[in-house]
Order: structure tokens, then C-alpha cells, then sequence
């Protein structure tokens, strides 16, 4: 099955936003099995997103559309979908009502003229819902294929694809499509490739496929039979020999698993509880922790101690061991993670001090970071120099922290 | 100037990597002035990329691709072009001792037979240096347009770009382009459309274009003119307009400059230190504010106070209080406002408390949220109800209370 990706936003084609749109989306239709053969980015322009969604229609079985959904005269991609596959377009009146309600619980209070426009849906459409937002998906079929569209907000989009259009597409499937995540943490991909290349190399059915991430490496393993149960058989050996070959870098088989839900399961099985104490990342770590529904049980209290004062008030880091080694320091980053413990009563605290630019300070580079982790009556302390800007290199402090403190969960919980 | 940009990589079609090429690209040429009507992604197949330029070359005036310059029997860009435009390929003698000398300096030592495919160049094309790599940029001239290949590893693409390829295309221009950014929070996006209609409507130069973004909106203005000079005085009188519409709603004028970043700066003008207390956003805030770039000025120390015994241990918030109205009320928020104060002696507190669900807790429904800001012995607290799943809950709250902190600081100190 081929599928074609059309993306519309004279923003993404000014370059004023990042598409994160393109790649997710990739990622997931690749995972069913669609051969990808072109991406294309157009502007809000009726004439030219004509011209490229009929080219699409004619080439590709599954075309999925994002952006353009909202409720604003710029907002064509519906118009245009409609029109040209001939599906007037009715008012929901339902969805209508609904979207009024929405808007009078939100912060703009007042629906305006044009917020209706989204209730106009193309006649025989298929709604996907929408839980973060008043554009809702549509699916279009005609003479057997399909044409999918989304709204632009990656957060509007994100849980539309999963809860929605993943389950609906895998309806459509003859084949059965299998897929297991591993994700690995603290390993490069080239390095990870490299490890992988002979089952790369040797397998069809199941594929195996690599996905770069900040600090993490994704290897999605899918397989196609005549039912999940043959399927799911066909990936198991592989994923067990991808787990033998990278051990406790190793966090998760489920694509639905990030590092910071893995890092408050392991918390909750050994019923301990964690705090942070955060120079470089102002409050990452713990926005990361707390990002996961539940964490409340696990996490109760953060401290964000950017400057020296704060360190030594609320930390009790002794002044003069910042004096000597500054705060930048591996010396530094032990004593917050003993001092958050003592301020917070948390079984284990994971700490971090660096500098994340743009200049170097107390004569530190640029990107150099230390991570100190509390647990059982020892610290451990890691030091990186990361590379890139002060976004990248505060990212990448908040997933080495989110590993380090995993890894030492493991290793002093997971024997007892 | 019609530009178009064509990425050529099946690790692109697949979502294995993200484009990061074209949103700087398209950046760098629409501050050219070139208006990017089209973006297309194609793999690493002869036929459909030769469809693809080919289409291209018909309808823009510069076209720029990405990817495919390497020497391994994948990469084609080079190949299919120089035959589309009818340029044979010529061994470039000077470049394949460059070439030979380069690598034998690297890490890989000895040059591959395959190496040598770069110094294959099509005949009168211009060569752009490349400082980290062995791929040439290349221009190809015909009939008054121009097609450019670059590589694609981003760290070869742009000094490319910035050092080569802006310089060549800056030499051939007659327009100029000006942009405003006018950045708007805390009014919808339809809202916001209704009130400049007929602005929109009326006119064509300057053009004006709405970008919803969460919690805030931003409009562009752009004029083009024989000058940049002439081209922002086009500009101005429309976002004086705009200005008077939305009054302290709008934060700023810079596309660059984001909330927090119009935040901190706000604090640095009026030498003045600001502390987070907060529950349901963990972090997020303090986060924001710490991505600033000078941030340490003003900001020294933040609370994440997540369970009750927090907030009263940290931020001396009554038990009783708790007892009574909750944690989740506008009591707390106030409580937690000049607790933060009084714990870290800024002169200012953001305090936010809530739910973000997934279940409503203390009888409070998912995603009431109390933000409370402390000012000159005052709290101000504001109460919303947001819509959407956890993410978004927080995402908007972050949001909110930075433009209260924002809007604080203008109505106590503004006037000074």
C-alpha cells in the first residue's frame, strides 16, 4: 500500500515552525506496513493544494493530509478535499453544539462566526475525534481508497493518530502487523546499527528499522502474518536477541513507553519515592516525572536551586565546597543530591548542575554537566560534556538524569 | 522569486530522521525573499526524483535540493539533474586530489573507489565549498533559473548556506523583504482574525498572516519593497494598527522572542526576582523561565511542591486552608504565592495548583487550575478551566501564568 503525506502551512513553508507532522507520522504508517514515496508541503493556497492533492489521488492508495483544519478563511484543506472527491459539505449539528460547549469551558469563553465552520462535514466523512481541540479528523473513501485529514497541532494530531486513526487503518488491514518497540538508552545509533547490522542484513519479515532520538535509540521490530498471534511469534525471538545484545540499556518494549513512565513504574514496584534537585535544567527533570499520570505517588517535592545561595539555603551544599570546586562540580552535584534527601525525605534524589551555555562559567565549558544520584547512603556522580545549544544540552542533561537514576533503581532494587 | 525545495532521502520517506534542512532552508530563503511555494520529499529512486525535478524546474524560479551528493551508488541527485539539464559530468582533477587528500586526513583513511564519484561535476556548473565533507554544493544556471544541490548532513548544509550559497544568491536580487512578528496571548485565534478581517481583506502589501500557537497568537506582517527601509516603513503603520487592538495583549514585535524570554526581560528592566511554587505544572514553569538565555538574573530559586506536606512544609501553606478549601482552590494558590516569597525573598511569586487529571480529585473536575501571583503585597489569583488531556492542561497553564506574571509586572511597575 502506498501513502503520500500533504502537509499545508505557509508557516511550515516559510520555515517559521519545525514539521514535526511528517516524521510521527512516517514513523506510524510505516509501522502498518504503508510504502511512503512522497512528502509534500504546500501553502494555504487553494489552486496549488488542488493541484497537489489530485497528483497524490492518483499516485498513492492512502493520503493523509495535515494542517488547514481551523476555523479561520485560511483554513482550506477541507474545502478543497471535499470538492474535489464530491462530497458536499453538511452542518453537524451535534458537533456544532459540542463545539460551542467546548469553547464556552475554555479560555476564549465566546465562540465566534467562524468557529462553526468546523461543524461543516464532508457528506459520508468518517470523524475521528479530537480531544484536544475543535478541528475534528476526517476520513474520505472513495473507489477504495482513502484520503485522511488532520489537524496541525502536534497535540491535537499525536492522540487523534493513536486513539483513532491507527485503529481504524488497522481495520482495514488484510495482513496482521506486529510491532515491538526497544528502546534503548545511552547507546549511539551508529553504534547500535553497527551491533544490529547482521539482523539488519538477514531479515524481511520481521524488519527491523533504527529511529534516532535525543539521548535514545529506537528499534521498532515489525512483523506481517495471518493473524497477531502469528505475527507477534515471528517478532519475539528477534526482540529477545536485541535484548540480549544491549542488556539494562534496555528500558522498554512498548512504543507507548517513554523513559520518564518507565523511570515512575520502576519507583512505584520497589514503592519508593524520588526528588530532584535542578540547577542546569530549572525544573525539566521534575516537569519530565510529573508528565506522567500517577506520578504523585512517587514524587512529592522538587527543588529548582539555580543560584549559589539557593544551593547552600535550601541543599545545605557548604559554601566553601562551592568556593573550592564551584558549582559546577562533581563535589557540588553530591551534596544537593544528599541535600535534597535530607530536605525532602525521599528515598533517592537525582541532582544536576552544569553549564548550559552560552558561555563558559567558573572557567567550565560550555555543555559540561554532573549528575549525582542519592539511593541507600551512596551517591553516584556522572559527568558528560555535551555538545550543541543551550535547548540541546539542557535535554540531554534531563535524559542522562532520567537513565542514571533508572540504572541505579536497577542495580540496588532489581536483585533484591 | 518562486523557490522550491526537494529533500531526496528514503530515510526521510520512512520518519527515521527528521528534516531539519528544510525549515532552516526555508527560513534562509524566505529572508531572501523568496516565496517556497512547494516542498517535496522523494526517495533515493531515479525515476520518481527525475519526476520530481522535472516539475519542479517547470514551475520555480530557484530550486534547491537536499541529500543524495554522497558517493555510495544511493545517492543519484547529482546524476539526475546534470542529465535533466542537459549537463554531461566531467572529471574535475583539482577536486579528486582535494578529495584524495581530505580523506586520507580522516578517519577513514583511504579513499574508495567510490570517493572519486565526487569529483565527477557537471559541465559549467559553480562549486560551493564544503568545510566538513567531501560532497561539493553545486549551482546549475539555465535560462535565467537555477537549480542547487547541497549535501544533507546539516553540519555540511549550513556553513554551506551561510559562508557560499546566501552570498551567490544575494549577488542576483532586486526586491527586498521585511517581517514583523506581532505576538498576541491570551486572545483566541477566530478572535483574533474577526477583529483584523479588514486588514486581511484590504491588503496585499504589506500581506498579514495569523499562526495559533498554544495560549498565544502570532501575526505576520511582511512587506516587499526596493528596499528593506522602504519595505519596514510599509510595515509599521500596520502593526501600530494592530498594537492599538490588542493593547498589553500584545507581548511582541520580534519572531524571535518568545513569552518567557518577554518575561524575563521584563524582570531584567525593572531589577526585579521572581520564585515559582508549583503543583500541577511540576517544573514547567521555573523550566520556561530557566530556557532564557541571562535567566540566573532574575531568577534564583523555584519549588515544586507537589504533595500537601510540600506545600505546608516549603511554602508555610496552612493545614487547616488545605482542610477546608483544598488544594486545589484559590485560597492555596494565594497561600503558596507569598509562601514562595517569603521562602526565597524575590520580590515576585507565580503559584499554580490543579488538576490535570486524568481523574477529578477533591471533587475539583480535570483541568480547574488556580494561579496565583504575588506583587508588592498583593496576590492576584485567576481561576481557569482547560480543556484537553494532561499535556495540554499543563502546557496551558504554563502559558497563562506567564502572562499573569507578564501583566503583574506591567500594571504594578509599567506606570513607574
Amino acid at each position: 500500500m502506498v501513502a503520500e503525506l500533504i502537509s499545508v502551512g505557509t508557516e511550515l513553508l516559510m520555515g517559521n515552525v519545525v514539521n514535526t507532522n511528517v516524521r510521527y507520522l512516517a514513523e506510524k504508517l510505516s509501522g502498518l506496513g504503508y510504502v511512503i514515496q512522497y512528502q509534500v508541503t504546500v501553502g494555504d493556497n487553494a489552486e496549488r493544494l488542488r493541484a497537489v492533492v489530485q497528483e497524490a489521488w492518483k499516485r498513492s492508495d492512502l493520503v493523509v493530509l495535515t494542517g488547514g483544519l481551523g476555523p479561520t478563511e485560511d483554513d482550506i484543506t477541507k474545502d478543497v478535499c471535499a470538492e474535489l472527491l464530491g462530497m458536499p459539505l453538511r452542518l453537524d449539528e451535534a458537533l456544532r453544539d459540542w463545539i460551542e460547549d467546548y469553547l464556552k469551558r475554555s479560555v476564549y469563553k465566546c465562540p465566534s462566526e467562524n468557529n462553526y465552520r468546523q461543524a461543516m462535514i464532508p457528506e459520508g466523512a468518517v470523524q475521528l475525534k479530537n480531544e484536544n481541540g475543535t478541528a475534528r479528523g476526517l476520513v474520505l473513501e472513495k473507489d477504495g481508497r482513502r484520503m485522511v485529514l488532520l489537524p496541525g497541532p502536534p497535540n491535537e494530531l499525536q492522540p487523534m493518530v493513536e486513539q483513532e486513526l491507527i485503529p481504524y487503518l488497522h481495520a482495514q488491514q488484510e495482513d496482521c502487523l506486529y510491532s515491538v518497540m526497544v528502546k534503548i538508552c545511552g547507546i549511539g545509533e551508529a553504534q547500535i546499527e553497527d551491533r544490529l547490522l547482521d539482523l539488519i542484513d538477514a531479515q524481511t519479515n520481521p524488519t527491523i528499522a533504527t529511529y534516532a532520538k535525543t539521548g535514545e535509540t529506537h528499534v521498532r521490530i515489525t512483523a506481517k502474518a495471518s493473524s497477531a498471534k502469528e505475527a507477534a511469534k515471528l517478532v519475539k525471538p528477534v526482540a529477545k536477541e536485541i535484548r540480549k545484545r544491549f542488556g539494562s540499556a534496555v528500558y522498554s518494549f512498548d512504543a507507548g513507553e517513554t523513559l520518564p513512565m518507565a523511570v515512575v513504574k520502576q519507583l512505584k514496584k520497589y514503592d519508593l519515592t524520588v526528588t530532584t534537585a535542578e540547577s542546569i535544567t530549572g525544573g525539566m527533570i521534575a516537569a519530565a516525572l510529573t508528565s506522567v499520570s500517577g506520578a504523585s505517588s512517587v514524587f512529592k517535592e522538587g527543588f529548582i536551586t539555580y543560584s549559589n545561595k539557593a544551593k547552600r539555603r535550601t541543599l545545605s551544599v557548604k559554601k566553601d565546597l562551592i568556593k573550592r570546586y564551584g558549582a559546577v562540580s562533581a563535589e557540588c552535584a553530591k551534596d544537593m543530591a544528599v541535600g535534597g534527601v535530607l530536605a525532602s525525605e525521599a528515598d533517592i534524589c537525582i541532582a544536576v548542575t552544569g553549564n548550559a551555555g552560552p558561555e563558559a562559567m567558573e572557567e567550565k565549558p560550555v555543555g559540561l554537566v554532573y549528575i549525582g544520584c542519592y539511593c541507600r547512603g551512596k551517591v553516584v556522580v556522572e559527568s558528560y560534556q555535551f555538545n550543541g545549544n543551550r535547548d540541546k544540552i539542557r535535554e540531554q542533561t534531563v535524559i542522562k538524569a532520567l537513565d542514571l537514576l533508572r540504572r541505579t533503581i536497577l542495580e540496588k532494587y532489581g536483585k533484591d
